[in-house]
């Protein structure tokens, strides 16, 4: 591990241990002033966010990229804008999970408390920098941030001017930190770090999630990959799953929780598919569609490699299913646990496909875009896991804690 | 990866997506029938034991362990009521975390659903192969075990009379599955199959929990290592903390909640030091003390080392600090983040122990060896994880389960 990393992961695992006891109050003074250092400072950040852009321009990027990358007036304020609405949120430590008086007296309680040091390795947008170091300081964790070398200056002077903003705070600076270089490399000493830092959360596309989880010996959340189907059940209401169909599908494509594949009941097909293939249509939504869908309409003809993409974009995979059963086998094998949804009418038909999908969200008669942090009343999420262990679904920020037990006794001895 | 562990490890996947769905009583039924099924092949399993017991003579393993390995009729009794007790616990699965309706009237629930299928690595005791199958099988999970090479007659034994009593059920008997070959390679097997195994947990000493969590691609639940501390503060009533330090030390050492380290505030030594080495000495307690703690009594010089050991047995490392927090930082710096003491009777002192040691348990007042699923009132625990994600602290039945969410509504859309 080179020096400037131990040297950067050092301090972040000591501003932890000093971060971690601090009450609430403190904590919302800080990042309160970290928004407002932000909006004070931001010329020089549309200065160096102008770097980036430049660099992006000259590689070729595309313009939508590029849009993505790039921070103005407006924009600052609404990254900082969003990180005091993080400081008017709840504090999840020290909250009471469980607790109560043992038979022999012994008050117990579980708390919770922060993680520790959580890594973050995120592509694109620089605003994660600041949301993301938000949501860990609100939490008493200190952040090691990885972005992507194509938002190298704008998240350099970002943490900078968040450095500066804390140093004049209770919260120590060096709970915010750049890990060096933004590389590769530095993202594999990330990975590598453990005893250092305490948990990894990747926040990008199904080969950034996958390096991390094959490479880390630090423990991993997975976020984010999100191939959501949609359902249409012999019993399904036929209106209201157009509805929710293009809903999920074409509402805001390129996001985690929009839809990927649509399966049909054969039951349903000969009503919902010619309007649903139409309404997809006119939405400029292009069918990847198998033998049974093409009866229906014009389709481009799906491979399984369909089935199992994330496209992001306005395509959608779809198959004819012979039954709920056929339809849960195909969202367990091709799936990837993030929402599934269900349209019917048959309250059987909804228990069962709730009981059998395996996944992080279940949505029925609703779209999939409602699994979301914000949907979810928790104000805001660092990702959406679609893991098993710790956290599943949106994270919000009791999601960026752990716990500890405490027991107060008065001399109590164990005799068996 | 091998055919045969394929095999397993494809049955054990099947099984848990039959299993996964199952209400509460026919888990129970099963359960049930595995204890009548042990009781009733009690002296097929006592035979197997034996050729077990026999190698482990040939090998010149010790009485004492060999003492471990034995299985007789009132041991398998035993193992069949702690399986008809885990039948009594409540079922985690289906339990409601969260819920409520969204300002938008979307039915919002977060369920306890199972893992999935768990990998048990584990040493020793064949009691072990018995006891973590039934806790799987009642949150829902199937279970691949791969038990020590020690006791492989004994485990085939036990996992195929489970198996047969479970044909006879509604709980697929493909749910209870030894890995094939008991072997180092097949414990490799398990730490590489992610996708096969939701979940690894190791039961046993440093270096088996440390080798897995090297290698495994599964996501890991560390449990058990116990570098314990009692921290005798400047205002401790000693006789209370001679009593505490005895208890932890000396009733059961070789279990991972006993102490392995005292540490002694200088105010407090003079009184304290003399009454608690001669207690130690009378319990037969070899003390590994540092200078300061010389000048009390007869002590082996203590090393680095000694501070890092979990000694599991009646060994104790100790050293007088000059303060609380100089307490802490050894504790951080030497602990396993497993269970630590303070002996105090300063509600400031306490508070502060307990906010700034950073470990699954702090006791005030207490001994260290409460932290215990029974002790908690959790009915039976898995083990005790000393890490911080999904499960910190004694695990037992909703800590072998994940979540997912469920949102009904009546064609609900998303529209920002």
């Amino acid at each position: 591990m080179s020096e400037d990393f131990l040297k950067v992961a050092r301090a972040a695992r000591e501003a932890a241990a000093e971060l971690a006891p601090l009450p609430r109050a403190p904590k919302d003074r800080a990042l309160r002033a970290v928004a407002d250092a932000l909006v004070v400072h931001s010329a020089e950040i549309v200065a160096a966010n102008a770097e980036d852009v430049e660099r992006a321009r000259e590689q070729g990027i595309s313009e939508a990229m590029i849009d993505r990358l790039r921070l103005d007036a407006a924009r600052i304020e609404a990254i900082a804008e969003a990180v005091r609405q993080v400081a008017d949120l709840p504090d999840p430590v020290g909250e009471v999970v469980r607790g109560g008086t043992l038979p022999n007296g012994l008050e117990l309680r579980q708390l919770r408390v922060p993680l520790g040091v959580i890594g973050i390795i995120y592509e694109g947008r620089p605003n994660v920098t600041v949301d993301a170091a938000a949501l860990c300081l609100k939490s008493g964790n200190a952040v090691l941030l990885r972005g992507s070398s194509s938002a190298f200056s704008s998240n350099t002077a970002l943490v900078r001017i968040m450095q500066d903003a804390l140093a004049a705070t209770e919260v120590p600076s060096g709970a915010v930190q750049l890990v060096p270089g933004q590389t590769r490399e530095s993202a594999k000493e990330l990975m590598r770090a453990r005893g250092l830092v305490d948990v990894l959360i990747p926040r990008g596309g199904a080969s950034l999630i996958n390096s991390v989880v094959e490479e880390s010996t630090v423990p991993v959340i997975e976020t984010g990959v999100g191939n959501c189907h949609v359902y249409v059940d012999a019993d399904a209401d036929v209106d209201l799953a157009v509805d929710i169909l293009i809903n999920a599908k074409a509402q805001r494509p390129s996001v985690c929780n929009a839809a990927e594949t649509l399966l049909v009941h054969a039951a349903v097909a000969d009503e919902f598919l010619p309007r649903a293939l139409d309404s997809l249509a006119a939405h400029g939504v292009t069918v990847h569609g198998d033998d049974r869908i093409a009866h229906y309409g014009e389709v481009v003809p799906v491979t399984e490699g369909d089935f199992y993409a994330e496209y992001l974009s306005l395509d959608l995979a779809a198959a004819v299913v012979d039954s709920l059963e056929e339809a849960v086998t195909h969202i367990r094998t091709y799936g990837s646990g993030h929402t599934d949804a269900i349209v019917t009418r048959s309250q059987q038909a909804a228990r069962r496909f709730v009981s059998l999908v395996d996944s992080a969200a279940v949505a029925v008669n609703a779209s999939t875009r409602f699994t979301d942090g914000g949907q979810f009343g928790f104000g805001a999420e660092i990702g959406i896991s679609t893991q098993k262990l710790h956290a599943r679904g949106p994270m919000g920020l009791p999601e960026l804690t752990s716990t500890k037990w405490v027991y107060t006794g008065e001399g109590h001895l164990r005799t068996s």
